[in-house]
């Protein structure tokens, strides 16, 4: 469920019209506080509501994943706080039958150097120890706050936190440049002797509080092969580890296409199984959007022709059918998976140049029966 | 899809969260103009989006009617036109087959006193002549834009003008009562008289304008029995009668259940079939709400127990699939029907007092299965 109580400009590129801003920091630093202030509540009471919550539970979910930003205490001005919101929504979940992860997908100085991890282009959390701490103590009061409801399914640690090897291949900084080149300075990937450290001890300090049934969740960083020692090491109850594979990742044209797709995911649903032997691996955030289909020239919405539209339709429809199963199928070697993300406001009619990135929206790809629950 | 480009506190509470305002009009003046303006295009931007357009197709319908506001071509500070809205609207239409009834919602001074008619306890616009020649002119300049598109089903010139025997029964300025007493001063109902001249009027001009395809529709002023010899005396090409019948009308506690519903709309069917004989009907708004499931004792979303909590719900789905089965068969006497609303943004877990207007929100009740198409 992002792009709700976390913003990012892509997918809800209206938020930002009429600002310089490119991530949440600049927006709430860039806008009058007033006008910033009726923006966000507005964006938050409208974006999900109860009615969300009955949608998803009649389409056959179980669990929602909700990323919240390190400031949803409402303690780090100008930033507003949303710990209201998540109340309601655990309310929400609970008379539907539904379940809350709640993910903390930020932290001050940022994790990942991602426009969703904070603030674009810098990476300097690990480096702040005061900082390590209050991440801590958000995940401490979330955790004081919903371990006794029924309906908090469990707590991601951190999303996303990006290390060496995954840095040196998705460059985030060049993909998501900081504004301010101080800012930015001394940013670096998270290191796995920090990452094993910190994971190490938020579980200590969450289990202590979270009763046995409620999940504690730890994203592998991007990379699914430094786990093994780390898990075979400890002794931790109900942990999963979450992984996040696009497709988009792949820069070799060669496989850009269903078949490299499917071998992709074939492969990535046997490490899933192999992992599993020592840590039950769920798919926290995973998409159909590949450039095969958004690269298509020419751009079939300016097929002004019904049939010929209808035809292209069809097949994009075939291809994502064949790209759905591929991906459900390896996910399901580990314990399951969340849809990224469950809505998103983009036009795609009125800026072709969207075109592809409405499958990026789950109540839209399941209306357009491109998969099924 | 009400609530969207014209405001109804009760369909979207949040945004009048804060305020004093009870309707569109107090809001737009009480509010600062930054903060005003910032709340409603963030809500214009995200209530409706292009997803929904995508949904509505899925969902099997293949007309959406657009309530609009008097000020769309933003000539009426201080309210913000939305102009830019409908054309989009039209795109989104347009790529996914359906079509447009544009509904002229609101009027200076109102037509109708109610909330939704752009300010509560005021019902003045046809005293006001050069309001009435303005609203004409909002008629044209609508017409004029959109007469050539495909996307276009149809204009309605003006929703539900209230006229003197519903004036007495619904006592609008009961239920909204205005602000200031000197703006509702001299307030009273729309006399058919007027109504007639002025749907000819409009009726001569549009049609000017507009192709024979495209459908001119007339509200009956919420009294079906007026129309026979209007109709008969006049060539009207391609016009509908818009009626909207909801069962909330019906004060006698004695026939407020399943039985006495149906029986009421039995008849009303039967006066659509008559009424067809010399102008096609259309029913332009309706709802499953009814005061039985709304005040069923104790409230349901009060139950603890999950099994008596899904025993009432099947039994709350019952009621609706049948309450569905009858409007729906009443309205099929005439040309079809449009349901009230699309979507709302309501929260009956949060606030309990709610339970039963989430059938109000036709995408939550064909979630919950309580009608198809």
């Amino acid at each position: 469920m992002g792009a709700w109580l976390v913003l990012e400009k892509w997918m809800t590129p209206k938020l930002f019209e009429d600002t310089q801003s490119e991530d949440e920091y600049y927006l709430a630093h860039d806008m009058d506080e007033e006008r910033y202030e009726e923006k966000i509540k507005t964006h938050r009471a409208e974006f999900i509501t109860e009615g969300d919550f009955v949608k998803i539970a009649a389409l056959g979910f179980n669990i929602v994943r909700i990323p919240v930003p390190y400031f949803i205490f409402n303690d780090r001005p100008p930033f507003i706080g949303c710990i209201a919101e998540l109340d309601r929504a655990f309310n929400w979940a609970e008379a539907n039958g539904l379940k809350i992860l709640i993910d903390l997908h930020t932290s001050p100085y940022n994790q990942n150097a991602f426009d969703n991890g904070g603030i674009s282009g810098v990476c300097k959390w690990a480096q702040h120890p005061e900082e390590v701490d209050f991440v801590l103590s958000v995940l401490m009061r979330l955790a004081g706050r919903y371990k006794a409801r029924n309906g908090l399914w469990g707590i991601e640690i951190l999303n996303e936190p990006l290390t060496p090897k995954m840095w040196d291949i998705i460059k985030p900084q060049e993909q998501f440049p900081p504004r301010e080149e101080k800012m930015a300075e001394g940013s670096a990937p998270i290191s796995f002797d920090f990452l094993y450290n910190f994971y190490t001890k938020a579980y200590n300090e969450l289990r202590m509080v979270l009763p046995k049934d409620k999940v504690i969740v730890l994203h592998d960083g991007f990379d699914l092969s430094m786990w093994k020692d780390f898990f075979q090491g400890q002794n931790f109850d109900n942990v999963m580890l979450d992984i996040h594979h696009y497709l988009v990742f792949d820069k070799d044209p060669s496989t850009e296409n269903l078949k490299g797709y499917t071998a992709h995911l074939k492969q990535l649903g046997e490490q899933i199984s192999e992992v599993s032997q020592y840590v039950p691996v769920v798919t926290g955030e995973w998409s159909l959007f590949n450039h095969f289909i958004s690269k298509l020239t020419p751009n079939p919405l300016h097929a002004k022709d019904p049939l010929e539209r209808a035809e292209q339709e069809a097949e994009i429809k075939a291809f994502y059918e064949s790209l759905w199963e591929a991906s459900v199928s390896a996910w399901n070697n580990g314990e399951g998976y969340f849809y990224w993300t469950y809505k998103l406001n983009i036009d795609t009619v009125n800026e072709p140049e969207k075109f592809g990135m409405d499958c990026w929206d789950l109540s839209r790809a399941l209306a357009k029966r491109w998969g099924h629950i």
